[in-house]
């Protein structure tokens, strides 16, 4: 299946989801791993969709969400590098695009090593929290957890 | 807002939805109207899209949907025909095209003024059945009476 440019920008405004989560990780200097990531899940019966554009977007995993449904997961750097420069070149249509601004923003600052230390840190979990998640109470809790230990 | 074709496919595969409800009324030859319909609905933020869309397709309606969501609404037969034409021209990539497909088997029949007679709407129902439908059951009572009627 051949996907254009403009097509998977319509379907990503209709499907996709750039998302930002935080891992507990003793390792880092900061204590936590940002996760960020772009998702786009579709019903098993579009499992086809979800290779096509695991294809189009050189990388990623699709693999069964929960139920019938399917996600194409990218998580991998070098990749999201290419997903935000795809999307710089040919601009989401929907609101959509504001959270694709602040999830490139913070794979700006997380190329700038600004993950690694408390401050830095502190400015992605911001970010995050104003972008469409779910798990605002735990980036919160790692706020709150931060701003007391500085 | 400028949107391009293979923009509309990609967010039609997406968000668009083919539609085939029944109405009772009593001044029709078979007692039910035949009401197709495509809809696309959006978070109240993308409004502006909704509108988009409406141009593009050079109709329907824009209204709120319940709470927060806002929906495009097409339901005049002359621009369903258009909808029709441009995804012949511009194919849908999901199975979603397998719905779009009914559905237009579903306007051809009416355009034979089928839906006026009780076998045609009978085969109607059956498509519609076979459709990506939270209406079933009520297909299914409006069947059972035809067939009991027949």
């Amino acid at each position: 299946m051949e996907l254009t440019a403009d097509w998977v920008v319509g379907f990503v405004d209709g499907e996709g989801c750039f998302h930002v989560s935080l891992n507990r990780h003793d390792e880092m200097t900061a204590g936590y791993q940002v996760l960020p990531e772009f998702v786009i899940v579709q019903h098993e019966r579009d499992k086809q969709i979800l290779h096509a554009l695991k294809r189009f977007f050189e990388g990623g995993v699709v693999r069964r969400n929960h139920g019938d449904r399917f996600c194409l997961r990218i998580r991998k750097m070098s990749v999201l590098q290419s997903v935000v420069a795809f999307f710089e070149a040919h601009p989401l249509k929907t609101k959509k695009h504001v959270d694709f601004r602040k999830f490139r923003r913070i794979l700006y600052l997380m190329g700038q090593q600004r993950h690694l230390e408390r401050d830095g840190l502190l400015e992605i979990i911001d970010i995050a929290m104003e972008m469409n998640s779910t798990k605002r109470p735990v980036l919160e809790e790692v706020k709150r957890q931060l701003t007391a230990s500085g």
